[in-house]
């Protein structure tokens, strides 16, 4: 580190609210399964990376098909309230205008009149979140799940 | 979305990290029992609704009795410490000077010598947030336990 | 409270994320035991006291050290992926400079091909921070575990 991170710290204390707003509603959407509304929080050209068990999904309507066809596959006859959680977010503005991110997430899932969820997988993400007219989007997400990764 | 929305997301960026000071201050309260001090976060004239099981509770005075007697009726011969965490914040400035939230939440509950906390129920809570001589106050929060949702 | 709250909280705003942001990369440093650069987000001489089982640790080297030896001893024969979450961060600005927060922690731990995480123990965490060379660092933390509070 060297002296002129503080002014990056200034510039960035704005930005740091306006990114935990964006994934708040993104995971609002995401959690709802309203899988069109989720994807138009990417990019035109965004990609997500969300498992190994899928290849990354490219585009807007292919990220809404993954996330819808995520839902069906495993819960169609195990209803679920999923919620996504963040946490430890790390900010990082770059040269060009975006934005890489790199936070921790855990998956917080309940069955129907259970009232202890479970709580998994623990998973890194790393986005990089660009702008389209002025509002943020994810352009790209890689998704690390811990208990895969050793 | 409209192009608008990123002036609304500057004036947001303040208040955000207000928001969320403010409801640690709140769950430091309320999980230390310190039922009038809790109380006191809400409007003179707030509304507390926090379990199916309890009519909503109006007023101070009302509020602080509640937080009294459910700790009283549930963990009198079982002693914990209740962790309320919040998280996925979304802070929805109204035209009227009130602010919505809505934000998931858990409870995290640690029994005497167990260092695995159980961490149940997940929950949407729905708040509307007002000003008082300048500060924040919860006027109206109603929780939504995920289990009972279905 | 007093009216000049609205005061301080607006100058907390800017704090609020820069706290924020300093845990998230301090938490990573941690969970990737990587315990020299760990280490060098406390105060030459920071004091770190995370467990009943050891003393304070004074100093960057005796800090690294501790982290260091605390994963060799509990993880060396049980491979592990510790991630710290923090949360309902309370931020307070001192007189003198120095700025003391007060949050909630969890650790979340994961095995080798085990999806599910234990998470536990659930902590409070209690820190003063100050600036060096304009950076936030970490002069005192002292972690204290519920389980063992009663």
């Amino acid at each position: 580190m060297t002296t002129s991170a503080p002014a990056a710290t200034a510039a960035l204390t704005g930005l740091y609210a306006e990114v935990q707003q964006f994934y708040a509603r993104q995971a609002h959407r995401l959690d709802a399964v309203r899988a069109e509304e989720f994807a138009a929080t990417f990019a035109q050209d965004g990609e997500f990376e969300h498992s190994p068990d899928s290849p990354p999904a490219r585009g807007r309507e292919a990220i809404a098909e993954e996330v819808r066809g995520f839902n069906e596959r495993r819960f169609a006859d195990d209803p679920v309230q999923r919620r996504h959680w963040f946490n430890m977010l790390d900010v990082r503005p770059q040269d060009d205008g975006s934005i890489q991110t790199e936070f921790y997430a855990l998956v917080v899932i309940t069955r129907p009149g259970q009232a202890t969820p479970v709580i998994a997988p623990s998973c890194v993400v790393r986005d990089v979140l660009v702008r389209e007219d002025g509002h943020l989007r994810t352009l790209r997400r890689k998704v690390t799940q811990d208990h895969l990764s050793f």
